[in-house]
């Protein structure tokens, strides 16, 4: 990825209020692939005192966004189509991690897996998995930028 | 519903630190469907100043339950297994309506969709659809409470 | 819909192997809508004797596809991106009747749901439900053919 | 996997009538894993001659299906709840491989994930995935068979 590209991703996933707002940090950003973490914090638990299983969706929704958009051309957007989570374990725990990985970038659909996992007390493990569609344009050619 | 099965399921959401801390209120609650609205914020927002997806799907998911839960008998607890969404136009306006409604409440598996509505400048339009699957105890008998 | 393309819609649909080997049927077509039958057969089932859950799906699947095809224009093609599909109850019984509907028919993507119904001995119920992603061409202005 | 077990799972998926209409083998089944191989025939193919993504999605969820009753005790059965298959690419080839994988086992619902690789020319491309969930009892333990 240029230092360009990687700046424009950047920028777009620190100009959302969403993830600003809870906290969510994008750790690794590699071509098809990004990570991206979150403390626990009230303000995305449920009843019981874990993290909110829409918060879990909403992570791993992002983490494959910015997976597709890391391979789409410059100044281009992408849009989520849908997605399906399933929840695996209660997402109980101090941290979450999300990680995106393009499972197939399509001439206008990416389809984008991201798996997330919840760490507790040192030990990290599967808390859900996601499916998703984005419509993003395609990656320019290998020679272009 | 009963009066104690009614205080039970809103006093469940209120201990949601996700739905508080991003102003989601209750509507509308009877047996088998959950009204939740959600008026715009930053907080909620993504990088162009609409709904975050996640949040949508958060707020669905979230309708569904509820309407699972109002199913089920005192006492009881219910958990998202999976929900899938699919966005059907951009979140662009004030206020997001979710209304969740039970399809099926099987033996230990319920089944809910949920639309979720955007309203902007007066109009109402639907901006996305879940389909998700609820671990739930069965309801009770007719007789009972 | 003009003749024409019901004639399309409905030679396409006789094109497909699968539906014309397992006995599948199109009932109704309108614009948005498409309504498929089949009839059970050994050739269509589990190891219990009810439909096999992907006989359920793929009717469902083929019963959006076309509602979304029946808005297309004239000559063009339509391609399922993702399906998901609940299954609410055995699907035993003598009859499937899978209803697709188009939610929303963008600009390059349509969503569609289609309802499955079980039919036994007189009695209609529903027994699984999808929600599904079409890439398909927009459908032509009003005042086009 | 005890003899006695992997016979009853293999004798389980010689009573689908589907997939033995459609020519499926089952080709490995090992501990929380399966996979299935469906040669090409008319009666799987949609009106351009490809598989039928229903077939696909089938296939698939037998696939994941298996793997699951893979982990149950003897004499046990298992039901898909629900699965979302999202397609890559055209099914278009000679031979389709779909590939089940238990995700998580849990208590009474079981994850699974499932890749389908078409195989064209002796090149072998993954074109679908599915991500399911599946009600089935609980591992028996270690000790037991």
């Amino acid at each position: 990825m240029t230092p360009d590209k990687e700046r424009e991703v950047r920028a777009s996933f620190a100009r959302q209020g969403l993830m600003a707002a809870i906290g969510a940090v994008m750790a690794e950003l590699t071509p098809g692939a990004c990570t991206l973490v979150l403390p626990f914090s009230d303000a995305v638990g449920q009843q019981h005192g874990f993290f909110h299983g829409g918060i879990v969706g909403a992570l791993a929704d992002s983490a494959g966004g910015y997976a597709a958009l890391s391979l789409a051309p410059l100044e281009s957007e992408v849009v989520t189509l849908e997605y399906k989570v399933n929840f695996l374990r209660p997402a109980a725990g101090q941290r979450l991690v999300a990680m995106g990985t393009v499972l197939r970038a399509g001439r206008s659909v990416t389809v984008a897996r991201a798996d997330v996992f919840i760490e507790r007390n040192g030990a990290r493990v599967l808390c859900a998995t996601i499916l998703q569609s984005i419509m993003a344009p395609p990656a320019p050619p290998l020679d272009g930028r």
